[in-house]
């Protein structure tokens, strides 16, 4: 039965809802056929409001086998010679750059100048100098720049955000990341620091990073950290393998976090406040986010986080929805900023100073 | 029915089992009355080879009082003035040293010289040095020094030892400890630099540094610490309120730590190995320890921790029974080095080596 719409009446209908259903599809082309690629296409099929619907790859094969696997028209297809000219494709709206850390900046750029919103995996870039020159090319081209985030959409850890904010939890006080996992093949490019721009802290380190700012809710005021080394051959100079580092923030809060590409499955955040504590077990793999408090168990729908977060990514790019934790490239260059300090810190073995 | 014994037969008596049922009782006298006084007190009145028979404190009214609770007779008390006077009392085998931390060395080095055995509260002293000289002074006398270890008798600690040893954990590559709690009356001992020698790591930071040396099972090579303080009213100078610290080891594993005074029932052990994990929470509180294994929940029995703790002492004094972790001198001024090399990181900014 219809309600009579009437000034004060609680029966409105659902804008947001139905303005999420109804929005504008995000029209996404993939840049970077790998293995997270491919699970980013694979996740996109669910989506509501974003669409594969363009490849970028420098292997033929892989371009012809996206195009039938994913039902993708050979005309939204590229490679790293031609992709500029996707500025003259009409069906393309945003593409999602999905290569090696190192090339990042100069992809986003061209994806810029071509017009087109920029999506970046995390870290967006090698260092926060790249970084803020990708901020800065997305708004001179007037298109956005988002960071694939994933967990800023996440059930469980947006339960435990909520909680802290609420003052369920107290002052917080005190976070703790592990994110590390045993890395394989010697040779993958992850390895190889012209490719990657570092190690395990640029891949999987950077998470506990980003849970830092999250969880905390603060941004970090100073960093200190320390690098172990026990296998030099896998891990060359500027690759680095395990780094312990720690976070001061401004209300008193520190962190105590751990990248390493030598300990299997460490993926754990530990959020500690006056009034209780929040974990997260795992913290962030694709599986389901699993965690507790002191009011007992998160109980969070899994969701598929790339599935999500695209149909989210086309909220904040169509009708500029402000996510609970942003994605935008702000964002990836606090995370910057904070890998420059630490590797810093682990050079000069001194506490490193964050500037806002 | 009693069998013949017959060399190589399997139904030998358990003479260890009756060697601890029917040895020596250790008669203990307990120094410093206070709160944890009072706990092992009760504690030991439900031991089998330890036995309360004596008390030592400045104030009358509280010896009188454990006179009657404990039916200690008054030949056997003895004040801060006059207890050197002990080392004519036969009734009196050691005694549990259980006062402000600064004062234990010059109080532990006076029961040697009364020919006594001396069970120091943890820390042993303050400072390495100090420690050191009632080493010498125990070894000098030709009595025992032992330190209230604890959980070095806690099943669940042990169980992971065990697997640990068994290699079930496979290589360990990563501890993580976080000491704390909040402490309450600004008034007491424990926030006096005189007689605490320091703050939340004199009393709880400790825990952390004994277990990542017992849970890993080597001594750390490095230490890098960074302190941050809150309230610089209640924690005054020399006082740490916060304190992170890294311990590094010479088989490649890392440590990430936690002492503190400002945050609440933080007590969490967690070891990271390459085949599995252990994690203790609560992992040092006087309640039961529990935790669980890559394997499952741990389900050792719940023991009271000093009862068990005075038992196995007794044992070690007497019949020389080696604990799977030490309780020795030598094994408090380890955790002692490592404090001294903690309080110098902090100060310097810089990592500190620790040697032998």
């Amino acid at each position: 039965m219809a309600l009579p719409f009437l000034p004060g009446s609680v029966s409105l209908p659902d804008f947001e809802n139905l303005a999420y259903q109804q929005g504008k599809v995000l029209r996404v082309a993939i840049m970077g056929l790998g293995s997270y690629g491919t699970r980013v296409a694979d996740a996109m099929q669910a989506c509501k409001r974003a669409k594969l619907v363009g490849a970028i790859s420098g292997t033929p094969a892989k371009l012809k086998d996206w195009q039938s696997k994913y039902n993708i028209p050979a005309k939204n297809c590229y490679n790293y010679e031609n992709f500029d000219q996707i500025k003259n494709n009409r069906d393309i709206d945003a593409v999602y750059v999905i290569t090696p850390n190192a090339l990042h900046r100069d992809q986003v750029i061209r994806v810029a100048k071509a017009g087109k919103h920029a999506i970046c995996e995390k870290p967006m870039a090698i260092n926060a100098k790249e970084g803020q020159e990708m901020v800065d090319a997305c708004r001179q081209a007037n298109v956005k720049l988002l960071v694939g985030y994933r967990l800023h959409f996440e059930p469980n850890t947006l339960e435990i955000i909520r909680m802290r904010k609420a003052g369920e939890l107290g002052k917080v006080m005190f976070f703790q990341g592990l994110s590390g996992f045993k890395i394989g093949d010697p040779k993958q490019w992850r390895l190889n620091k012209e490719l990657a721009g570092g190690g395990a802290m640029m891949d999987i380190g950077i998470y506990s990073i980003n849970g830092a700012r999250y969880m905390v809710g603060e941004e970090p005021v100073w960093v200190t950290a320390q690098e172990t080394k026990t296998d030099p051959v896998k891990f060359k100079e500027g690759v680095d393998e395990t780094i312990q580092f720690q976070l001061g923030f401004p209300g008193g809060a520190v962190a105590s976090c751990l990248s390493t590409y030598t300990m299997n499955n460490l993926d754990r955040f530990f959020l500690n406040g006056e009034k209780g504590f929040a974990e997260l077990f795992p913290a962030t793999g694709y599986g389901p986010i699993k965690g507790r408090t002191h009011k007992g168990e998160l109980t969070g729908p899994h969701t598929t986080h790339q599935t999500v977060q695209m149909d989210e990514m086309a909220a904040i790019i169509f009708d500029n929805k402000q996510p609970v934790v942003p994605v935008d490239g702000a964002e990836g260059l606090k995370d910057l900023k904070i890998i420059d300090a630490i590797f810093q810190a682990v050079k000069t073995g001194r506490k490193v100073e964050l500037k806002g």
